[in-house]
């Protein structure tokens, strides 16, 4: 092990979008900055595979919307394009065996159910307006509220099983999560955090209102380029080490010291870095406490969008089978038809379980269901799961279990010593997103320059 | 890094209950073993302190109890003697600022919570006997009952307040961990895996019947000085590498090489390790999901044990204040006066944001209130938690949140190829405590010679 000579200002751990945007806020402010990065790219849980052919798909975040300003104002400074996701045409249902085709955002259920489900959501909404953001735990009522699951909440409020059932679905789509894993204030926290349920499942004017031309990995990869002499690449962290005056990060190789340090990393992996003197109890237990959620993204890439000309926007989503939700993912000029499945919550636990066959099996099948045998002909099938990621092992992000916020939620921004920490999981606003941790870079480097 | 030139046929990580009695029977086999341990002692969360005038407390582990006959095997094989737990004379309730005796198992409680109470307490029980042990998720109803929380069945039985604390105050006791952070199929596995919910609160005929002479590390430390020179201390895990041939294991200055590992630390602590290959999506999403249970004792010692003179038998149960449990806990002899108290869960937690001196206070004045005046100048206090403790970071063990056990629970015990997982969180039998720790020992070594 050999002693680095530098000493930065600060050393930032993750070149996900979080610690990205700290560099650049800490570059802009004259900051001697260091990001060590474990994996051999920039972004984090947005990654964008991109093919010889042109054609490129997101394996992790993907979409741009309304209120997400941090977001839409970096993508303006490096001049990335976003572009509207396509939403022509109508959308498909499959329940019970039926595929059904609707216009715009109310789903063709029976009217008992159909009502159930809109005042839940409705509901859902008025409680997350009293949420504190910046303290959760000073929500009113915060202590019944943290004490439940969302799918209990869900099942005092819908007493229609299919209402469920399809609240179930958004629920998994906005969570990558099963209700029943979500503490029921940390739902309502989400949900006010991103504005409203409607923007965190919709389209237009929604969560995934818009993409990006070139991939969500375009922004970062750009922002790196702006420092790539500031970047170690392949330099997982094993330990962090401080006293009075400083903050060692010690590698494989090498021993960085720092002012401060800003760790970016999911809560779920800080586990994996030895820190000296021990992290404090409650944080500890707080980072046991915030598994990473649970999803597959499934690509089929096609010629054309062939369900366009049948009149259909490529958005299906069903209570059945392994792939609930998908999205018309195709390049903004239509070139090539590009599907998108998520497998979301527990089935993406079962998902995990089978063969690369059999996955796509499965999801071509759900493909083929909704939009036609066309769909099982794909020039080019294959899927992706940040759980068999080394340094995510999950996505879309860590989340609240039930009696967390509540008892541990204190300790998941307050910096210990000269640690600081970002990421989206640590953002009041739009947390799990990339905005999010846009933000939360944003915030750290405030806070280490203050 | 030097290269270990002796091939093992089995390691054995972790040198607490589970790792040594994996050691015991794979020597007892012949098998050319060795055990690594992180820490600098044996007895993983079993911890006794013995001070200089011969007093010992058990920081950890510390019972033993009726059906835990693994442990009172291992007992007579390393000829502890175990005595009872005293338990003469009345107990003591503290409620609503008023301190109440009473003889026997029924607090004095109103009659309508006392009946609502004890309904619930023999529902619990009546309901626990559905569960499949061996596979919890597949216990009938098993996605509903793992869909709620603990709290949220508290809630739905019992409609007296006052049942719900006392109820809440016993939960935490069994548990180290507040109703809402348990999954209520966990807490019916946990139930039926101590036998009831009776013997998990009782002296009599219960968990705390009985206690070992010399402590709960006496059977521990008997046991490692047979294989003494088979036991590496201060030797933390790193890596474990495998492939079809063999398993490497990495600390700091070594590789060892043998067939097969026994993983013995706790769910929680196994994201320390970097494994290669990974481990698979399920197994490493699980391990976020069973964080450690939160807990502090409090120990006071006194000149002698002043509360017997007042005919108390040391037991104390309230749902105020920091400490809710009390142990009488002296010496056999009643030489002097060991005065334990609990500090459980969401309190725990908050126990540890407080200055040493504050939670000195605390404890002695909780001990005052239930005993009397004299409990205010012990002749030393003490206090301890295994979250601070980096080998732990909680006790008792590590627990189900819902949604847990039916989505992941078959990746508990289930081998990652020539890795086997131990551990009391493993065990079907008396899981979370000391004798479960040594059923999954004995289970692990039959696994790993099979």
């Amino acid at each position: 092990m050999s002693e680095s000579t530098s000493p930065y200002d600060v050393l930032v751990i993750g070149a996900g979008y979080a610690g990205l945007t700290a560099m650049h806020e800490l570059r802009k402010a004259g900051k001697n900055v260091l990001l060590l990065e474990a994996r051999d790219r920039v972004g984090g849980r947005v990654w964008t595979k991109r093919f010889d052919d042109g054609a490129y798909v997101d394996l992790g975040g993907a979409w741009i919307g309304p209120t997400q300003d941090r977001l839409y104002a970096l993508a303006r400074e490096f001049g990335v394009e976003t572009f509207k996701t396509y939403d022509e045409g109508k959308s498909t249902q499959f329940f019970r065996g039926q595929v059904k085709r609707y216009k715009g955002l109310i789903p063709p259920l029976p009217i008992g159910s159909l009502l159930s489900l809109d005042a839940a959501i409705k509901k859902m909404n008025k409680l997350s307006k009293t949420v504190n953001l910046a303290e959760p735990w000073s929500t009113p009522n915060a202590g019944q509220l943290d004490s439940m699951t969302l799918a209990t909440w869900m099942n005092q409020q819908m007493s229609f099983d299919v209402a469920r059932q399809f609240f179930k679905v958004a629920a998994e789509a906005i969570w990558a999560a099963d209700p029943a894993e979500i503490s029921m204030l940390h739902a309502l926290f989400y949900t006010k955090s991103c504005r409203d349920l409607d923007t965190l499942m919709n389209i237009k004017n929604g969560a995934q209102e818009e993409r990006f031309a070139g991939g969500a990995q375009t922004i970062a990869d750009r922002l790196a380029a702006t420092f790539s002499d500031r970047i170690i690449f392949n330099e997982p962290v094993k330990a962090i080490t401080q006293d009075g005056e400083q903050v060692s990060v010690i590698t494989k190789t090498k021993t960085y010291q720092a002012k401060r340090v800003i760790v970016t990393v999911p809560p779920a992996l800080q586990n994996r870095i030895d820190f000296q003197p021990l992290l404090p109890a409650q944080r500890a237990q707080l980072i046991q406490r915030m598994p990473m959620g649970s999803v597959w993204k499934c690509y089929a890439i096609y010629d054309k969008p062939f369900w366009r000309e049948q009149g259909l926007n490529g958005l299906a989503a069903t209570p059945d089978g392994h792939v609930t939700v998908t999205f018309d993912t195709s390049p903004k000029d239509g070139s090539q038809g590009i599907m998108m499945g998520f497998v979301l919550g527990n089935q993406a636990k079962e998902f995990s379980g089978l063969s690369d066959e059999d996955r796509k099996l499965s999801a071509l099948h759900s493909f083929a269901t909704f939009f036609g045998q066309e769909a099982l002909k794909p020039v080019r099938y294959f899927d992706h799961s940040f759980m068999d990621e080394e340094w995510s092992r999950g996505c879309y992000a860590g989340l609240m279990g039930p009696n967390v916020w509540t008892t541990l939620g204190s300790s998941l921004r307050t910096p210990v010593g000269r640690i600081h920490w970002a990421g989206t999981e640590t953002s009041d606003i739009w947390n799990g997103y990339i905005d999010g941790a846009v933000r939360s870079g944003e915030r750290a480097a405030k806070e280490v320059m203050h």
